[in-house]
């Protein structure tokens, strides 16, 4: 995720990482083409044979603008909803630690709780990893017991295991008498929310939109754009190229935006900061224990990646 | 449902499975003929008479656009809230595994433990015979002990006696001393959970958009569309064919992606899959287990159908 | 409710019943006769005195649009949350009757599960006639003791008078020592579910859109389908009448539509077939209870009335 | 809150009260004036300098329509959620009611039981009073205890010192051994639902749509309808005032729908009404006691007003 | 926040403060510019080389619709979820007040039980501190013992550390012997809840909208409103001027308000009134405790700042 607070209202009709301008040039060229090659047959040809008026482009236009607008609002409901499942796995990890630090009744050693929080760490970094395909043995072996390290890297759904691993500790810990059953229905209540957190992220991931709207999308937006100079060619003249290439800017724009956000949990420049997240969501819980800091997050090229 | 994950955006533009363009073309060589016959009495006779203007059109278009989009939508909204309640029934099987595998108080016998596993793998199942209605036995009679798969078959709501007999099983083990009434209770709030999932999945199937709207929407559509090529050929002459297809093609493929998917739990290529993800909530709970998976999802033709 | 599953595309186009079609009609043929003055007035004194162009129609279009589309998503909430509401008695009786069939720690006698199944029955009985104003006394004798239907019929709110007696039940059984705290909590969680699905019926109902839209949205549909002839015989001619009618029924359609199901409780075309819900929730609890269906749904005119 | 249900078509297309006309009438006047002097000097002034198409008036309709869909949808949403809350405190209050009937594992007086009953229905009228900044000392003086209604009325948010006392109400019975600490927990649920109830409507009250919507709402709805003659003078001569005025009215109506229903607390003809909605709470609770109604809603002028 | 309650429909077309004009008031001087440039240039050079028509405006226009629509809602969707988070923080200071004051089974001396009143108020004026980034040792030394301040100082998330020294508290009164194991679990329910709400701004804090959004937004309105004047000079000539900046000032004032709620934490006119909410919501938790009103809010300039 690219951020650049407060950005002067000017300075930002220049912005060039993070608009999506750099993948769509290829393809405005080409529409600009498609202007010029208009705009030359124009007097010759077309106005012969033929007027293109703009009537049919707006009645494309009512599809596209349902089109796109469903597919945008339906593109960023999924990132928001996966902003906010990584905003919920953070609340339960300070729930979580909150809970192991002063429910129990009896001493626990400050080993054992620190191995509970740590997992819970662990459970962050390895739902990333999941998420992204990537491979998380470096990121737990550094937080998790090696027994435990051993079984976790063992299964096929590695936070799943990791879950089930917290609330043997807490069984542990119940059947010790140093946590009463309330307490291990507060932490079980609490379990199963990290479970939807889990849950939902895999949903996201495992079903993106349907395929059809994708295709649908491209070939209305497309056409539109391709078709769009011979259109304007007769109502602005000499002017089509340079609106031609700005309509068709933002009608791609929007098609190239929403499918960055749509698969959240990808490494694009509008996609979620997954790393950033999950060390923060660590180091809110190394804060309660009083831990320090694991590691900063730093700017990039003056770019705040979060 | 039909995945193709990161296709390049100009090989989309070519995509035929799964983009509704199979089922339409009949449909679309209609609104060709239509036009070239609107194209051919344009000189001859149209114009003397009377000229068809597009003002209309833009008029419907209002009305149109109200009811595709709001079809479009609320079809998605269904689509989208079926994948959720399987997601939950996901994150309610993973959360029981781990419950009965963690809370009880005394020793429970491994296969008695495994059986209650086995038997979410069977509500997942019997939920998407019950969806699809097709026959649950062979997949229930693998997973349920004999007297109990007798029981469910003989029952009208299957998934609902799967889990009265969970019920059952969690107060066989608390008569038994070894779950405490505080687990019992976590374990039936998960339970209520399934419950909903059941009933949400039911209410979906069994009630569809109001038939009013389908009539409409379909009535609107096709009158535009056959009327449309007598407008076009006043405005874009020899090129009302092209156009009056393919603003048909976007029309017609809204309402018909709609209406794949505002019956989320059929066969069509962009409905859930259903199949996969019965697979995938078993798959879950064995791992817990620590048991291998069944069966793996394979790619058919270059297609993911997760 | 009517529903017609998979209707050929093109015999939808003729669909009747369902299609508010019927209480169109006579409306429709008011604007088919305004269409024909428009016709005949148009060359000899419209076109002398002053031309009305369509511009004006696509102004008052924004006006529409904003009202029918607003009107319509309020109104589909209100039977889509009318429907989730009786989805979720569904899951509530289903998870009572679970709760007691299993939780109790002695014997309850089986008479005495049965009476409280039975009144789960008869609340969603209760509440359908409470939702239609029609007289419970038929339904509710045949489903509860002498004593308690007495006591039923003489309360204002019937449903609540039920689920009074339910939680009785339930303490009386608790003073019995056969259902211990956890359970009495576990039960009256779910009772509470039945108390937001009776508070939630009753807001639906007694809440209709505020009156200032049906208003508005009936003078802006009305006014524009009676002055848009005028508009149109000057841009399509003689094909006024054609497009009048159709552009005035898809308006007027939407607006009847969305008044049929803003009240989800009535016995419209288009309404909840809450007869058949009822049996429905009834039905699913004596499955759990291994008895048989009291009654079952049954076509009519080919059409499926669920 | 205005109901006429089920007006007939045609009288609803004359409706004066909650129309919002009686309200607009002055500003559709000037509307009128300024479309008469657009028309007079049509032909002497204005076509000689310079046409005003009605171009640009598409062009603010764009924004326009968006700044009022979204207007409309968000005050309805206000709107809506505040009836939800008030839905949510009957549905508070039933429950209550039925809990402390039926959960006390000892006889708690008559009298006691009243007291709390009673008090719930003070918080439905102590809370209409704190939204609406009227006087609640006779509403509350013949529902509470003179001792309980001395310290409500010197506390700052009533509502909130209301439930303090029935959550002390509950802590003397729980001390007393007649309430386990299963129910005082059931019990504190439901009045952290009250506590929800309150601070919702509170949220509500205190936040109004942002100040700059309001005030670009304005502007572009009277610049629109203020310019709106000179154009359509041009497009549709001698009845551009009747469009004039039609345009205006419904955008206007638009507005001053939304500006009621925003501040669903007040006494507009369209806001809620919290005095039966008050009584109705109470009364309901009261049939759960078997007590009789203490007022009815009555008709005024054919109008139900609930 | 600004709020004139209230304010007379003709006085709000003259707001200043609040209607974000002092902003924009630089940039639609320079659209003035534009225009009186492009009336200048239209009949000597404009209209010999090519006339610009509107046509493509109403194409940009579709963008627009989409781009300002959706960044509009959810913009003020991120707003009012803020104002939703800090009234669930208000109900759970509330509950959380209540709850000590009556759940105690043995007598807790008045100072400890302000201490923790107190305290949630201390957690109020910290999340405000940490959300805007200004110093809370103020705020927090006045109301934390020197102790707990030094230790909620020295840690980086200060609101999370309140609420562990919350969750100690009860853990110490619980092993007096004072709160039971019930009242633990109430209590621990309503702090995962303020963990939601501290959570819930961070997410809003740190997550804006993806930044292309606000790239392409931009770029879309200002090169609409930078070439409407050439479109509109040909439409409505010497009234170009005129439109060209009121259009312009309506498209720019959408995306000007939309940016400023966007942030809800800032100190803009429109944002949250994080110093009224926090005071209001120690204020109501004092007056359980039958404390005075710490601060009053006041009036400045006739604005009503809440």
């Amino acid at each position: 995720m690219i951020i650049r607070p407060q950005l002067h209202w000017f300075r930002m009709l220049l912005a060039w990482r993070g608009s999506v301008l750099p993948e769509l040039l290829p393809r405005l060229c080409l529409i600009l083409l498609i202007s010029l090659v208009a705009l030359g047959v124009h007097d010759h040809i077309l106005k012969i044979t033929v007027n293109v008026s703009t009537t049919p482009f707006s009645l494309i236009g009512i599809a596209l603008a349902i089109f796109l607008g469903f597919r945008n609002s339906a593109s960023y409901d999924r990132y928001w909803e996966a902003r906010k499942l990584w905003g919920r796995l953070l609340n339960e990890t300070r729930s979580l630690t909150r809970q192991v630090l002063t429910m129990p009744t009896g001493q626990i050693a400050a080993d054992d709780t620190q191995a509970f929080v740590h997992a819970l760490g662990a459970f962050a970094h390895a739902l990333r990893h999941q998420l992204r395909g990537t491979d998380p043995s470096h990121d737990l072996s550094t937080r998790l017991d090696p027994a435990v390290f051993e079984r976790v890297m063992a299964s096929r759904y590695r936070p799943a295991t990791i879950m089930l691993w917290l609330a043997e500790w807490v069984q542990r810990h119940a059947r010790d008498g140093k946590l009463d059953a309330w307490s291990m229905q507060a932490i079980d209540r609490n379990l199963n929310g990290m479970s939807d957190v889990l849950g939902g992220c895999e949903r996201i991931l495992s079903t993106p939109l349907p395929f059809a709207y994708s295709v649908m999308i491209h070939r209305t937006v497309y056409f539109f754009c391709a078709a769009l100079p011979f259109g304007l060619v007769e109502s602005v003249g000499a002017f089509a190229p340079l609106f031609s290439v700005f309509v068709a800017y933002t009608f791609m724009a929007l098609d190239a935006i929403a499918s960055q956000i749509e698969e959240p949990f990808g490494t694009d420049d509008n996609d979620l900061a997954l790393d950033a997240l999950s060390g923060f969501i660590e180091d809110a819980a190394r804060d309660l224990l009083a831990q320090p800091q694991l590691k900063k997050v730093e700017l990039k090229d003056g770019y705040l990646l979060t």
